[in-house]
């Protein structure tokens, strides 16, 4: 299986909006993804660039990507986040996972951050396997809050 | 215990680096700050302003902080990440935790953004207990994970 990463361009976020959507299929939340295609590109491709997306490629279809954003620790200062990395199902196994990862890193070790979190789900043992034999730690006494739209709205209420 | 909840300036900044020592300290994990106070002048006031940042002040002293800043989901968009919520432990009980908490909903209502997200440490039950109450939805399932700065050089060595 042939393939090769390359930056990702405006014209590629309706295939990466479908890997988005098949890892949260994968996560158990098919029906959590509110973000288009068109919002990828205004968010991405801009005049304010929310992330950087790097898309791995196969006989020119778009079968992987990698979504990063800049992030600040007040421990470390400037480090990276990086949202997704999604590996369409016909290419498990093929090394595209590492290559993409690869990219991130080298990409972050350019920016000179200090560190690059990310979040995983705790039942999802291959993924945990890969990122600890990639050197990444997993904090299982952390755990991720979010007060999400409905939550806000009822938060202002009780101002 | 009177305080106000205002903006905080970069003269802050020296006072907002002691709360972040105090919570790494609560956090097991005092000698991980690596943040100079300089490096917060830069960061939060300079051309490009990482994070945003509020204070508590109570008799002309720093008494709590709440530093947050952007970040994109491919889920929802454009969302916001509250980094620190910090008060002394002088202030413990006075109310300035929700104070200063109903700042920055009130702060990210106004950006438009579909969600708020914090980290927390499974075993700091006030502060669980204090969120839950507040509306946010704690995800014991998804854990954070961390390639640090040794760990990106060891994987570059290793590509």
């Amino acid at each position: 299986m042939q393939y090769s990463i390359r930056e990702a361009i405006a014209e590629d976020m309706e295939y990466v909006l479908e890997l988005i959507k098949e890892l949260a299929s994968f996560e158990k939340e098919p029906g959590a993804v509110e973000v288009t295609a068109d919002d990828l590109v205004h968010d991405g491709f801009g005049s304010e660039k929310l992330f950087h997306c790097f898309v791995g490629e196969s006989n020119r279809s778009i079968v992987g990507m990698a979504l990063v954003y800049n992030r600040y620790s007040t421990w470390k200062g400037p480090i990276i986040h990086l949202e997704d990395l999604v590996v369409s199902e016909t290419m498990r196994g093929s090394g595209l996972g590492t290559a993409l990862l690869n990219e991130v890193v080298k990409y972050c070790a350019k920016q000179g951050v200090k560190r690059i979190s990310w979040e995983v789900l705790d039942w999802n043992e291959p993924a945990i396997t890969f990122y600890k034999k990639k050197g990444a730690k997993v904090l299982r006494d952390w755990d991720v809050v979010h007060l999400d739209e409905k939550g806000i709205q009822n938060y202002l209420k009780n101002i």
